[in-house]
């Protein structure tokens, strides 16, 4: 896809909107096998049809290039998996861990590099792939009707991002050989947030 | 403690093994702030106070030195939370996890370093810490009365990998802050991997 489309784009005229979004794509696609710091502008602007030069009318500097892909990849993967609210609390839960696993799978080497591989440990990507387990980990806990000085709220808040931490390295080791189906996978990531987070008085209040 | 062996070091003639477990010890203290690949051979003679020459007499090459460093940490590591066979299933998971997080604690810098920094991307090191969490996936496997052909098995697998990843998580969060105790972070993750890895039919067995 990235290929023709960088194609048509020799021939096209793109206007400051698409262009941008089209060299942050280009960008994002070669996560897939180096880290942030190694995306070459030279790389991007040639595969783009456009010169160096150009490419800095749209980014004042490499960093700037730099983080673009990285607030995109974050913004994409965020926006995927973004809640249904018109949902009940654990169909929504079911609801984004269907779309969360499904993007996993669509875009399964870009998202191993950017959760283990080069690109990961780079300060610029550590940073928004931290903040993104964080806006996910503020998304639960928000929907959870805790008042703010209830004593479990460290502890669950805690528990909540090590399940982050479960979801993502349960959906790398099943992508790898899929020893259990989608469905049985995502029943697995369902029934795991109360098991591992909630009490038993806070699951029972949430189903009554 | 490093820099005071390395002094003492220069006027004490050591003996082969305890010079090499010398230089691997003083490697892997280097991974608090660098990656295994920029583990420098010069900085670590220099440190242990014997020429560059002398250090490939116990390593053939660079490459087998890297490995010695890292199969060193990993092993170091998983000897520290090995069961004791002498406790039941339930207290034996508890003592196992309790000088997990002590482990964490005492190596705050290299454990994040391992799990999260450029050690933890380079090939040999993502193998070792790959190789050591399916060791104590395999290590609980084990201990569950659980028949091969058992159906759950794969499911089971799979989500004693992501409890793994869960533990990790929450022992790295935790540090920053520990916006809770020592011995309720424990409870957590005891209590998490029955919760999330076995069936109330399971659990029920082994604790009758």
């Amino acid at each position: 896809m990235s290929t023709r489309s960088a194609g048509e784009t020799k021939r096209v005229r793109l206007g400051p909107e698409e262009r941008r979004l089209q060299l942050i794509t280009l960008g994002a696609e070669m996560l897939v096998d180096r880290s942030l710091e190694e995306v070459s502008v030279d790389d991007i602007a040639k595969q783009a049809g456009i010169s160096r030069g150009l490419l800095f009318h749209y980014f004042a500097s490499k960093q700037e290039f730099h983080e673009a892909i990285a607030r995109h990849v974050s913004t994409e993967f965020f926006t995927a998996i973004m809640p249904n609210r018109e949902l009940s609390l654990f169909d929504m839960l079911r609801d984004s861990i269907e779309r969360f696993v499904d993007y996993a799978t669509e875009h399964s080497a870009s998202y191993r590099s950017v959760l283990r591989g080069p690109a990961s440990v780079t300060p610029d990507m550590a940073d928004y792939v931290n903040e993104t387990r964080g806006a996910i980990a503020d998304l639960i806990v928000s929907e959870l009707p805790l008042p703010p000085e209830d004593p479990d709220l460290a502890r669950l808040t805690l528990a909540i991002r090590g399940w982050i931490a479960f979801v993502e390295e349960t959906i790398l080791t099943w992508m790898i050989d899929k020893p259990i189906s989608r469905e049985a996978l995502v029943d697995l990531l369902v029934e795991s947030l109360p098991a591992l987070a909630l009490s038993p008085a806070l699951i029972a209040a949430l189903q009554g």
